[in-house]
Parts: structure tokens; sequence; C-alpha cells
């Protein structure tokens, strides 16, 4: 994807940025939350943000789009849709029926686990996995290590909205799993 | 929608339904679950599916999709994007960072509470809400009154499968909305 920019065209992306709504103090006091709703409510601002997308991996040659739990299934699914590839749900622990893999990661005080089912996608393919927000990065490196014992190679990570702050985007780099996200926000 | 015929096109239906898969004694004994992920992975299947919904909703001069939390998530954001819509989500309790209202509905030990965010629609808008399966209806129905209660037209609910011996078919269209699905399962 070389030809491709590594930056969103910069009118469409601040477009975007700008309708992200902050919510001061939630879920707890001190942080401020990003919430793409208003992003996604915006007939306009919801198709300026998916084409930044489909733009970018139309000619990836990927074979599918997996999403994370939940807010990651509201992009993932249209841009596997709008490129004509499989959705591939990473869900929670517990959620999905079939056989499964599973992958914990570190919160601040405890563990949690993501799964995906077992056939899934075959080996060599290729995989964009999508969420709406990178921050530590803990859930998107699972997915990332769930694919990958599937034998998918993981092309790259996708979101809306990277935080830098909090060292997810670093993480994945250092993984080797690049992140291309359309906006960033300072602090958390 | 007159002219629209009630059922999905009965070739691509089928193509879907043979897709889903069941799962015996899940999440519990006597349970037979219907596992759409088959349905998702399968690019032709995804693609089919997704254009049965267009099709049908392409001159219904919607103003918005509303998804239900979390399997409404997939299927609700192609549609609003393929029709130039904006999507709604409905969260569970909780989820939502913004100003919600709520609505409660009886599980079958217990009850859930699902909510919308104050400002998803502007009265008058016409919505059609999205959930990946309808069984006892329990969901689709408090999303809908979430809907009404902003002053939204519900013209229609929409799945990929009715479980129709559990009710919830019925219970829509005596609250007054109609429901459309791809396909439908005997039993439970």
């Amino acid at each position: 994807m070389s030809s491709i920019p590594s930056t969103a065209p910069r009118e469409a992306a601040q477009f975007i940025k700008d309708r992200v709504r902050t919510i001061d103090d939630w879920p707890q006091p001190g942080v401020q939350f990003r919430d793409i709703t208003p992003v996604l409510q915006d007939r306009r601002a919801l198709r300026t943000l998916i084409d930044l997308f489909v733009q970018r991996y139309i000619d990836a040659k990927l074979d599918a789009i997996a999403g994370l739990d939940a807010r990651g299934f509201i992009i993932g699914p249209i841009l596997a849709y709008e490129l004509s590839l499989g959705f591939v749900p990473i869900r929670k622990k517990g959620k999905l029926p079939y056989r499964t893999l599973a992958e914990s990661y570190e919160l601040e005080y405890a563990s949690a686990t993501v799964e995906i089912h077992e056939d899934a996608v075959k080996p060599g393919d290729r995989v964009v996995i999508v969420d709406d927000l990178v921050a530590t990065g803990g859930t998107m490196m699972a997915g990332t290590r769930l694919l990958k014992r599937l034998g998918a190679t993981v092309v790259e990570a996708a979101a809306i909205i990277d935080l830098p702050d909090l060292g997810g985007s670093a993480l994945l780099r250092e993984g080797g799993v690049p992140l291309y996200t359309v906006c960033e926000f300072a602090g958390h």
C-alpha cells in the first residue's frame, strides 16, 4: 500500500474529528470519553468516514475484515461489504457459539479475554482488524494474535481515533502491526 | 412500501438460510442457537444478505437505521451507509456516554435495559430498527419504544432470522411494528 498516503486526506479527517463529541468524566472522573455517535448519526459524516477506509484498502487485496466487539462491529462490516469481503467478529469471551480460540490481555486492575471462531479465516488470508478507537491497544493486540494463530496475515489495524498518549499505537507498531487512524486526540 | 414483496426473493433467502449454522445446546441445553457468522464470513453471502435489505428500503424515504447492541451493529450500519442514512446505536444500559432514555424489558427470570442517546433521532424521522434475530421480541420492542419516545416513526423492524414460535414477530405486529426477516426457523 505504498501508494496510499499514511494519513487521511486532511479535510475529510478534520470533518470527522470535528464531529467526535468529548464527554468529560465518563465512564469515570478524569477521563475524557471520545463519543463517535455524532459521526455515525450524521449521514454525510458516516459516508465520509467509510470512504476514507475504502479508498485506503481498495487495492490491498484483502480477504476479510475483522472487527472487535462491539464498536468495531459498526465500521468493520460496512468496509467488508463495500470491498466485497467477509466480516469476522472477534468477541468478548462466551459470546461466540462455535469452536473458538481465546486470547487474554491486561486491563488496569484485571484481565479480559476475546475469542474468534476457529473457522473465521484461512491460513494466508490477508486481514485488516478494525475497532473504533485505540487506547492502550490491548484488545487490538489480542485480536491480532488470534488472527495470526489462525495463519492469517494482519495487514494493518484500523480505527477512527488514536489516543497516542496511551501507548496503543506504539505497542502495535512494536508488534509489527501498522495502525491507521482517521484522527487523534491528545490525552485520554 | 406496498410495491415491495413482503418476503425476500426466494432464491437469495434460501442461499442465506443454508449458511446459518445451528449449534445444538448453546448457550444452554435444549436451545438450538442460530449462528450467523458463516453468513458474515462468506463475501458472497454477506453481499446477498445486505442487498435484500437495500432493495427493500431503497424507496422507503428513511432518515436513519437504528441497530441493537451487539449483533444489530453488524447489519444496521452497512444498510445505513448504503442508503446514505445515519446509524443510531441502541445499547445495553451504561454503554452510551451522553444523555440517554432507557427502556426495560422482561427476560425469563430477570429484566434488561436498553438505552438511546436523546439526540439520536429527531421528531418525525422515519427509522428502521435492525437486529440479527427476533426471538421473544423484547429487545426489539424496547428499542421501538425508545425511538417512538423521541418522536420517530418506526417504519419497520428488520432482522435476518425470525423464530416465530417464540412469539416476537406476533408481539411486534400487535404493537403496530411490522417485521421483515430474510428467513425463519421453527423451534427455538
